[in-house]
């Protein structure tokens, strides 16, 4: 046993995290931080298979070659040998980033390194670093996802956010294809009526991107506009197309 | 005199406000609100000619046959009218809003309903009204606009904001249209490093909307993101587009 592996047997910050991308700096293309300039850590791996699941790649084993085990360590390296000097806000996203307990030393380092952090998560698993997250986004699906919320989970992880202590902004992010899908974050947004809510457009997976696909992008916005308009019970919701699809759908097709 | 007109003389919440829009609900298209279910109050009139302006009817004299002299009570009357009981927030755009004292009423009676009010103004004049607004939204503007920035003026503005008991949110939102925009906004980001930081996307005026307007304000926005992305005195900033631009210029030109 060589002595580094002796090292990393001892000591749990070195345990590998399943990576698939290391990318930025860009903007957060989506929800609360909407613009936000940062970096992304894409985990691998994923509890749930929707049905329009924009990052397959994280779960379908089509990119299991790609998969990097990282230490926490290595992970911060690469983000600054990316972004240098230029950011102070990493994005962990997935995948569901809430499989993996090991994160719990990456966001340490992070916060060592003076940088802010953001999770999002479907809300399906509960993991003690979720607290020290900076903004954690939550983002059930909806019936057209073809998944089922386990809303005690959900209650769970909710109401020990709110409890923490220290300062944190949490927000609802709902994707949203139809009425059903409507109907469904209506009801969430009346069982957490505390927790800031975003209505998030569904971008339906096309083969090929095309000035089409913004434009229907932004038709399926101006509905979600129409609809967030009249309900009277959304009333302090925010509706949100993702910016990212819009501007990097608009580029491959032109 | 008729009775209504001595009991305006005496009650200074009856002196009238130039309106030239009432509209809602709809959404938030820019700044730190973005996406956020909102009413609009323009109000006439502006201390500014900004090349771009994207509302001179406000001040150039075409639409003055459109202004109407409302009270307070009259605009909420129309807001309630129009939104019913869908919405809790209202935003108050101009021209520059900040010309107007007797604001202070309206403002007054729309937290007495319970309402969040947003403003957005360019930070050349004071009104004691603006400590009572929830969203303050700062946007000075660059040099393409052809105006210049009192600095004294938007320095005792921020002071006083940032020094005022009660909670609220305040920006500083600068519009991007060059190199020479994006100096000035990181010497103003330089100036005031507490308060939050958003470019935006210029919007030209082009005569007939088009999808290729779309289209060239996605390339304006991803040129944004990138130069963003580089800049290192800008880790804490965000760059937004103008989603309204977006969805309704998209809609008039199809
Ligand atoms: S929870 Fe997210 S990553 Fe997982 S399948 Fe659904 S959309 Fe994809
Ligand atoms: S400050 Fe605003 S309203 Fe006034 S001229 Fe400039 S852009 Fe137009």
């Amino acid at each position: 046993m060589s002595d580094s592996a002796k090292i990393s047997a001892a000591d749990p910050s070195t345990r590998p995290i399943p990576v698939l991308e290391v990318f930025g700096p860009t903007i957060q293309g989506e929800g609360m931080s909407i613009g936000r300039k940062t970096m992304f850590v894409r985990t691998a791996g994923c509890d749930y298979r929707c049905s329009w699941c924009d990052s397959k790649f994280t779960w379908d084993g089509s990119a299991k070659d790609e998969i990097r085990m990282l230490s926490a360590a290595e992970i911060v390296e690469e983000l600054f040998a990316l972004g240098g000097n230029t950011f102070d806000h990493v994005t962990i996203s997935g995948g569901n980033p809430l499989l993996l307990p090991q994160m719990s030393f990456l966001v340490q380092q992070l916060h060592d390194h003076g940088i802010r952090t953001a999770v999002e998560t479907q809300g399906s698993r509960w993991q003690d670093w979720l607290v020290r997250i900076d903004e954690v986004t939550l983002s059930p699906k909806p019936p057209s996802s073809g998944m089922e919320t386990d809303f005690e989970v959900l209650d769970s992880i909710v109401a020990r956010l709110l409890e923490a202590s220290g300062r944190r902004d949490i927000c609802i992010k709902i994707v949203i294809f139809d009425e059903e899908d409507l109907n469904y974050a209506r009801d969430v947004h009346k069982r957490y009526p505390d927790v800031p809510f975003i209505l998030q457009t569904g971008n339906p997976q096309v083969s090929h991107e095309s000035e089409d696909h913004v434009s229907s992008l932004l038709h399926r916005y101006e509905w979600l506009i129409d609809r967030l308009s009249e309900l009277p019970d959304l009333k302090d919701a925010r509706a949100l197309p993702q910016l990212h699809t819009l501007v990097w759908g608009n580029k491959r097709g032109v």
